[in-house]
């Protein structure tokens, strides 16, 4: 498991007083972003310095408490279904007291950056990812 | 059914040179705010002069097609499931080619601004939501 | 003068009931996007086929009126200071009673994308910029 | 001077592989969040709990290096100009190395939420602004 802690910025909020929804999927992103660069696999490295990408297929999210602007967050990321060419990261959100106000699921495709296919998960990233597996 | 035609902006990619994905529900979100303003019932209307307020508790994306800063997008959005206190909506995202790059599917739910309770949607956002009913 | 049509979204606004103002930046470039794209130089283009890029070196605003979600806004673009390398654009945002809500101004240098060095602009972005020179 | 330390997100960045140059306003006033914060003078505390608003009139921002996804930022913000009704905020954005990437200015006016006039600034924040005036 890999923890993240920040807090709801004015900018994530929106005229109904509240978190706008999108924006829990790119707080979970940004812990996402820093547990790869966690595992030496940043971001900046992937794009500019690898032969794949990390295409997400598939997001969800559960909407559970109102979230406003000042509310510090811990995002726990843990990986699930690590299969041969993609894994599923699991994001649990929660407040000062430790509940959960939120989740976010996403599911995430080796993709080859010349053939446009799938391809097996870089070796290291399997490791780093098993290691933290659920 | 409504349609919004809309285009990826830059700002709404990132580094690897693709529609970031959280992107996807604020497009989607976008038809959804243009809907409601075309059956009347407008956020600025729900935030500052109803009492209640459209709560999303769930939302999920598949992403089927990378899209590119000046992409034009045609979304559909349909209603689905429309109980007594909440609604999906269904946004279908094609390209110019008119095939479906992603989905989106939102769940909302009607609040009590006062209690903080579930209430009946108004009903003339349920007529607006059973005539375009899929 | 170059003039686009959009709205304020809610994914714009904030907890504090308006236009977030870095967002009128981001309006503001959308409509330098679409300009772009109207005398053929698409973003896409100069990212991915070109051997130049338009970097922002300086952009300011004013706020002169407090923008609401769903407010539709009218933005004037015009081209200013056309240089040998650089290129300033002034936007005048309107509301739909034709009175200017905000202004933005930015600042564009042409750097040539391997020696990221200033060079001058191409020969059709300044005829375009020209045309609708103040 | 009051420090933030962040670090450029890739949904900061946009197709170019770069820093969007509106985040860069979003950046610095994520400072000014949690300089307001520290005071005590939390935006959920002015947004629901007082008397006036501090309303962005003015920003401009300089862009000096290009900033990457994963990029880490110490953003110094220093007060300037206090006057009975307004301050200007100044953001100076370093790189790991300590070089200056990058500068944001903001004015701020003290309004009064019933009356949308200008009104004195709280006495509070006023000597919050003082003790760190430049």
């Amino acid at each position: 498991m890999f923890t993240y802690e920040t807090s709801v910025k004015l900018h994530d909020t929106d005229a109904a007083g509240l978190l706008f929804f999108a924006h829990q999927f790119t707080l979970a992103h940004d812990a996402y972003e820093l547990f790869m660069e966690s595992i030496g696999e940043s971001f900046d490295k992937i794009i500019n310095r690898s032969d794949y990408l990390l295409a997400i297929v598939h997001a969800e999210a559960d909407f559970k408490k109102p979230l406003f602007s000042g509310d510090h967050l811990t995002i726990n990321l843990t990986p699930q279904h690590l299969g041969n060419t993609s894994f599923t990261l699991i994001y649990d959100l929660r407040n000062t007291d430790g509940v959960s106000v939120g989740t976010v699921r996403t599911v995430h495709v080796c993709i080859d950056k010349q053939t446009r296919k799938k391809k097996p998960l870089p070796e290291e990233l399997r490791k780093a990812l098993l290691g933290r597996h659920q």
